[in-house]
């Protein structure tokens, strides 16, 4: 079902790999409720990916490859961006993240901190560059809504999302303390969306990953929320709805945070 | 603008006093949005306040006086509101709040107890009790949504809002344990939006409101929320755009919550 | 092993039951540490209890009986203490919680309301009572400490844990406001610190302890803190080397509160 | 006032560069203790600083000078350290922390990103590395204790603070992640102390830094906690005492954290 409640809004979706993504079903939501969207991710993505079929489900959207942590892809992304539509953004949807050391079978304690640095760029310091671009730019409109998915690992300790966990805790400060200086300028909102673990591609590379989102759904009063799910939550914070919600990091997990023990978690436990 | 957002939901709303309440705009925006609505406050409060209009704005919503208090004033509401809709409800809406150490200008380290019990069961032990007649009446449909408001108190200490800081925490607490079973029963959110302070008849009558009212301007890098944008937020928080998100309380309040100091608070301190 | 970090100060131990309550070690631990003490706990608690051996092995400490719902009760045992001391007091350990309604086995979704303000009362309430009487016979010394236990479930949900949950929501509440008005008047801190489960009298009557306290186990990096822990930690609260912390919840439970998830638990779940 | 808390306890202090350094009275404490410490510090800082005084001070400690982003350089800390102690470490405080970006000017809407990695660098992903290098090598004894210094800008926005925020908020969440691996191991506790502001050298070089200490002051209602302070708050972390508390960030600032506004800032927001 579509409202209609991004008619006429501009925005750029980073992150769209497959099908699976998070990223995927939330531009396809966006350009459900009237939005209209430029693609982007990073060009080795876009040659795995399927990002095509998704830009023409999305009315013909542009895709522009770009490596979050290269100025020049990114400076080009806002240029190319701001022509296409003729004018300011309205919002930004920034669901990127990679752990090297994760790939590379690297536990918590014995980290290979060149590797560490590439995760904090790729997964953190993208968001800063992205905003900064844009803010010096002046790219996005007044009343701008920006989001930023993470995950509760920043919060507490998962032990096998091991580096991610930091760099979500990196992501969701860079999204606070960029939230203050772009209200002041433009009155843009910054949001971190906290959601369940989901079984995207990129999510399934996690080690105990099953575990995981078992443990999830059973400590989750209403279940696990799916990428269908945070899609429509992301169209609410991109909506006129949510204007002066700010600087927050937003649990969208079916009450997960908020659950220190559940019935059925209880039960596993005395078998 | 309106987006159908809630085309055939029926809710509950308490607490509209006058058209400077959160709770009245919200029953308008509701409304609005495509939904009916039942409007509800002590009977005291109806007699002081202009209700009636506010319902005939509503579609000539249906006016049922409730003392929160009341087990019985709680049942009835709940029996003419399923008869009413000839169904059960989607949403809620508490906006209920008295201290009575503050009327009369007791101060946080004198408090009559017999007063504060009664602070409570006003202020926070009335949403148990709405909830658990809808409970056992099995009065709210699958994927309900139940808000209340609350403020920042609960966290922080603001000298002056006494004992209604403690009431709110209570009322946290409230909607957060029974989110868990109400999830668990029928899919059920319940979430608390913490707002900015708002210059409604009720907040008014805070001692030092002025002081704190400057202050959260001043700290809130989008400006204090107004009732109006409450109403909006609290929407989408009744549509169908968010129902994996319960049992969090959720800061609506311009960038209050996670500012730690601002610019003009610094200036303002150098003076 | 002793210090002498408590040498010449005195304070009030509430809820020592029998030797496997926090109160009771914590009692024993002051003593050790230099303190002089006067005990106190419900006159009907001290009918079942053992709290004559306590005071004995506390250098004969004084037992003042005290219901904490009754202010003259209060008075009497300041009064008393005063006299006692010859002066002010340093710290309060307040160690007190009952829930009428786990007592009579009604679960969360169906409170009697009587019972729950019974409950608030005693378990909260009563810390508010303790204070306001210190604070109007200016009975706490400057740079006094004031402890209050509470449990996790103020933040997160137990199902099990019930209304005790919000009970010790308003109880943290109630810490952190009236350490503000008692930091200014003397200096006076006040924290709450939130233990791990523990199997004492008490804490064995809540339903599905077993289980909360196996998951709580497997789940605390350092395993549970017991009795003697918190003892010890308590102690480091009231010695003059934590003086500036002040309106804190304090988690004292071997990593608990920020681990989202163990290698045990994850291994528990796959079976 | 000494307590032969840390008798027997053997250390390593990061970050000691004159005498208004919290490192500095907090190892001068330790050693009244009675702990043995070794001294360290980026060799730049020590040609600018007066750590030999300090060493001699605290028993002529040795004084190893090591940058905190040189793998070989902590690798060789330690093996000095545990060659001189004769056996494992039992404590560890990191304060170290340094803003590029802030040293050259840079607003935080226009970092240098070679410069914010070189913070993150030395103000965060060195408690990685020295917690690495020490689990790699066993250094540190069962139920030891490690301590970094924080600042609630980690948690807030305090615009001058800058990227040193994020810094922070990716110390804080290592310690977090650290701490679970190292409980595991070792038993060992790992916490963060956020501290108030205080007139560093250090913190003196932050743009703005007198309205922000005079705004702390008027909204901590013990008044901000100084470095002796600290330094007593750290003793109690690294004695036994405390052996349960891991992974916490743990506010050391008079009650400002939560504190959402007082009596004093309101009168100054009226002026």
């Amino acid at each position: 079902m579509a409202y209609n409640l991004l008619k006429g809004k501009k925005g750029i979706i980073f992150g769209a790999l497959d099908e699976k993504s998070m990223a995927w079903k939330a531009a396809l939501r966006c350009y459900e409720e009237g939005a209209q969207i430029v693609l982007t991710n990073a060009p080795v993505a876009m040659r795995m990916g399927e990002i095509k079929k998704l830009a023409e489900a999305c009315g013909n959207a542009p895709v522009i490859g770009a490596d979050v942590t290269s100025q020049e892809d990114i400076d080009k992304l806002f240029t190319q961006s701001l022509e296409h539509f003729g004018g300011p953004i309205d919002f930004i949807l920034h669901s990127v993240g990679m752990s090297v050391n994760m790939r590379k079978g690297n536990p918590y304690t014995d980290l290979n901190y060149a590797f560490t640095e590439k995760t904090y760029d790729i997964s953190a310091l993208s968001l800063h560059r992205v905003l900064q671009t844009a803010y010096k730019m002046d790219a996005i409109a007044d009343w701008g809504s920006v989001v930023a998915l993470t995950y509760i690992a920043a919060q507490r300790v998962f032990p096998d999302y091991s580096e991610m966990a930091d760099a979500k805790s990196l992501l969701e400060s860079i999204a606070r303390s960029f939230g203050y200086h772009y209200a002041k300028k433009r009155k843009v909102r910054i949001n971190t969306v906290s959601q369940s673990p989901t079984r995207t591609t990129a999510g399934s590379g996690v080690k105990g990953f099953d575990g995981f989102i078992t443990y999830a759904e059973k400590m989750s009063p209403l279940g696990n929320a799916t990428a269908d799910d945070c899609a429509n939550y992301v169209v609410s914070l991109f909506s006129d709805l949510t204007r002066m919600v700010t600087m927050q990091n937003l649990f969208h997990d079916g009450g997960f945070s908020f659950t220190g023990v559940s019935a059925e978690v209880i039960e596993q436990m005395e078998k």
